[in-house]
């Protein structure tokens, strides 16, 4: 018979801009739970970050790093981030964080992401890994999990 | 138990390129069916238009709209848009919408969301809405909702 | 009462970039199985590829394959590519693909795409085919299929 599990995963990031593998943690979440089979929808709680399911290699995130700044730079004007016009969802004073280019650049990653699951293993290939994309860190950040399938006994 | 409830929302847009919150139209579907716990999949029903979980503000959904011209202009060729070519998926004469561009910036947005659902609420981020992002209006879209977990009594 | 099924689909891709109509191989998949309603979840389990649904149309796939090119060119440097400094995941000697292009066109597609099906029918909209993007064939694919509903029986 089908159930379903739900749980909040915490991710800290270190830098600005930061890939970190979540795959472990995943995996760890679904041999804790004794989820065997079903899927595993990971949902990303925040809209200056993203999840990427790719591969892991040191090179290709440079890569992609740099066509993240050309797609929204640094440097540029931003409407989200100029303050004398702006209105609308701010922060005490001084607070504002500048990030219009980490809202943007979220669009090359995803808000959520369902992986089967199949004897209690993701059902990855072989050169995907699950990465958490930082876009505007250092900050926690919360990734929401939910199993649906069936879980042993 | 599990149980799943599936239902159609229409979403009418009034702008050639509009980003229109739907949150709440998400939220009182839960409250209607009463959904508990679970998962709510919102599928959009289009191919020129496209789901944006992201911060409701204005500035930012404006900066958005510039990167989407940079991407697609308005003014350069497409084949899709060429009717001295075309052969394929034709409306009745003079009917035919130029929207290659449309088909093309709704790859910065998502066909599909799912979001967790805990106590009949949606487990949002505090920043993140979730957007209709239409971009080849005004039309009258619809957006397919699977909610998946258990239900009151 | 909830079920689950799940299985691959393979997919054999002939060119270095092409899209594959894979709507009716799903839409078999959901007759053999006799499932009647609830979420089908495709997942593709490569990093060089992705789902997209979109307009079957070939002009517009082909204003797809210019913007792809546009965003991560065949001749620029890639450091994913770069074989003089790479470390990790390497494959025999001489066998490394240099494709760190058709991982960041993969940012435009999607892992998964969750779709309705109601009375054992995808539920598409009009316009909506479900296309395999293939970002460096050929290759043999796999994509696995996860349906979550009610089945006949």
């Amino acid at each position: 018979m089908l159930r379903h599990h739900s749980e909040e995963l915490v991710v800290e990031t270190s830098e600005k801009i930061q890939f970190i593998d979540i795959t472990d943690l995943l995996q760890q979440a679904i041999r804790r739970m004794k989820f065997l089979d079903g899927l595993l929808c990971a949902y990303n709680m925040h809209t200056t970050s993203g999840l990427w399911v790719n591969e892991h290699e040191r090179g290709l995130l440079e890569d992609m790093k740099k066509k993240l700044q050309i797609f929204a730079s640094d440097t540029e004007y931003y409407e989200h981030d100029d303050l004398r016009i702006r209105t609308e969802n701010l922060e005490p004073r001084g607070m504002e964080r500048k990030n219009a280019q980490s809202h943007l650049r979220s669009t090359f990653f995803s808000t959520n992401v369902s992986i089967p699951v199949h004897a209690s293993k993701l059902a990855l290939g072989r050169w995907q890994s699950v990465l958490y994309a930082e876009l505007d860190g250092p900050q926690q950040r919360k990734v929401h999990l939910v199993m649906i399938g069936t879980f042993e006994d």
